[in-house]
């Protein structure tokens, strides 16, 4: 499937087939994805941590999502993925720094969608997380103070009833433009 | 190609054949792969102003990058898109307030690495920047107050002549975690 196809069945899913594990060598296949990803100065801001234990994956539900109402299906998660960033002294820092610009958040979410979009390939389903405890997070998985949890990748294979749902977006021409924003891209409403 | 040969072939190019323009129709399609990224409760924060009006372009090349010593290379692209962040009022942006991840810029990550990874399957070059005068770019484009500017891509063809640089990352085990972050990820140096 070309590029396009992939990031068309991509999709935020929010249901688990429990009973069925990932095999860590699919694991890896994503994780190499997200190395490869561009960052500011090569600065590789990211930070992943695969949380497949079963005792631990437990805990990260109950204590870092549980409870949560728009997350109750994350129960359901055979693998939950931490994204952290962490910021480092460096040329690309010293640019934020100057700029204003918190490249090193863009670069993990480049990490992250490389990561996703493997997964897809490799007929996983993903969501990404944003609401969840942090300091609960940082608690149970001790992480370094220097690394800032941003998002938590769900992952595992779908229930065999799972159907794709729509995807809504805005048309290109409310998010794109040609040399001035008065401009609005030139294509056909989809 | 599959995703990670994609990603592999993604480099940071910094050559391109000035007189070798790049159909808008291609363009289009690195759009459309941005339009379909995922983003925090769907806010499609992302905004995108395609310079390849050459009188504009070359003012963008001289006010905006030129005379910043690392981007000289940027004045043989025959395409600059701008890619710029905007906040909202709405769900994302209360999360965000609430849990102090500004998730619009991983989203506009996403959204970029997409038209990136489309371009470079379409065989075009492209390279992420995020040295450039922000209020030049501000001045000249007419860029809304609350459009924050977060890059530039270059977009064109490479030279005949143009050869694929090593690629440099950490290895899996520096920046990979199996369950906590005291347990590199298994996998075998690279």
């Amino acid at each position: 499937m070309d590029f396009t196809d992939l990031v068309k069945a991509r999709q935020s899913v929010r249901a688990y087939d429990p009973d069925r594990p990932v095999p860590r060598e699919l694991i890896a296949e994503c994780l190499e994805a997200a190395r490869l990803a561009p960052s500011a100065c090569n600065s590789q801001p990211w930070r992943f941590v695969v949380v497949d234990e079963p005792s631990l994956l437990e805990r990260v539900k109950r204590e870092v999502v549980g409870g949560l109402v728009p997350n109750r299906w994350a129960a359901q998660a055979p693998v939950i993925v931490v994204l952290a960033a962490v910021k480092e002294l460096g040329t690309a820092s010293l640019g934020e720094g100057i700029k204003d610009i918190p490249y090193h958040l863009m670069d993990c979410g480049s990490a992250g969608e490389h990561f996703i979009l493997r997964a897809t390939e490799l007929g996983l389903g993903t969501c990404w997380i944003g609401w969840f405890r942090i300091r609960a997070l940082r608690r149970l998985l001790g992480l370094p103070r220097r690394w800032k949890p941003l998002a938590l990748i769900t992952l595992g294979y779908t229930p065999a009833d799972w159907q794709p749902r729509q995807r809504l977006r805005r048309p290109l021409d409310e998010t794109a433009f040609l040399n001035t924003p008065r401009t609005p891209w030139p294509s056909g409403r989809d």
